[in-house]
């Protein structure tokens, strides 16, 4: 297949997958059909059916591609094995998957923590949904357990640390970071990691 | 009135409640329509529509009901101001609270954290939901700001640690919490706490 075709069909299901998203944010997971994300990215039935036999086709695609990237960026700052460089504190990390949830929203020009609730909603619902999105959950804690064995190997936990249930609970802050920002309105990634500083800091 | 038949109003409204939150847990929230909640009610449509004129109604009550017991399980292990009892360490804090959301939807024989994801979900859809919900966060909140005040007080934190930020982490630990349990179904409270601790824990 010559290359520029490869990139037209990219570029294509990327433009499915941002008219999914935006129809996702506007409207929920329910009444996002074929028949509306078709309407919405411009294309014809034929084209977008081509590329995804239907929606759960267009919700694996959303998780691979949107999650993997928070933990691509969860991976960023974990030093590789071996390496020189220490793992940063958790209130950094924490503070820069937050903030990397925020820039992605504002580089798709959609509000991911928007998408991110109501695909939550549709896997508890649908065991089929929720075996799809499984994985991406799992790779987003298998990327914190990493930045936990490098942060206990940078001596920033106790050596005997546990780091898939420290992975446990800054995989759990993440939820809560989209949840408070959309009910309350006030978190932003700088002022959750202060509060995780706060958290942890040891008393006078 | 007498009091029997307050006693009976209370009867019948939890009794649709209840209902609905079966509904909810189910179908998810976009099928759950007043008919679904009348028929899964077994009472008539007249008498479940003295109680609540629509379905916002009952998400208000659901949210009063649900999300306020959480508030208040925050706040029974919080020893009120100048008590002599000190606030126990965040991580018992938070194997109680987690702990508690599983015991209620036990005891009330409906998948609660379910029901949050769904209604989370549509508070991320419609305004009128958000504003019903936002409340109940801020209660939750609220608890935990207190908690970590008396937290302070008690020498768990730094004198000048500040209460509302660190309530906003525990806030936060509860949707991630109740996602990952669907998700990856590995979490319990206990083992929650024991990534808390590990991760409060000073490095040797």
């Amino acid at each position: 297949m010559p290359k520029i075709s490869e990139e037209h069909r990219a570029e294509k299901r990327q433009q499915i997958i941002a008219a999914t998203l935006r129809c996702v944010a506007r409207d929920g997971f329910h009444k996002t059909t074929m028949a509306a994300v078709i309407n919405e990215s411009g294309l014809s039935a034929g084209s977008v059916y081509t590329y995804f036999r239907g929606k759960n086709d267009i919700i694996r695609a959303i998780a691979e591609s949107g999650l993997t990237t928070i933990a691509e960026a969860i991976t960023r700052f974990t030093p590789s094995h071996g390496s020189e460089v220490a793992a940063p504190p958790p209130e950094v990390a924490i503070e820069a998957a937050t903030q990397h949830l925020l820039d992605l929203s504002e580089e798709l020009d959609v509000d991911l923590p928007k998408i991110a609730l109501q695909t939550w909603a549709e896997a508890a619902r649908d065991p089929e949904v929720r075996d799809l999105m499984a994985p991406e959950a799992r790779r987003i804690r298998d990327a914190w357990r990493t930045y936990a064995e490098a942060a206990i190997d940078a001596g920033r936990f106790r050596k005997d640390a546990d780091p898939e249930r420290i992975a446990m609970v800054l995989t759990g802050l993440l939820p809560g970071f989209i949840l408070q920002r959309l009910m309350l309105g006030d978190v932003t990634p700088k002022i959750y990691a202060a509060g995780l500083t706060d958290l942890l800091a040891q008393p006078d």
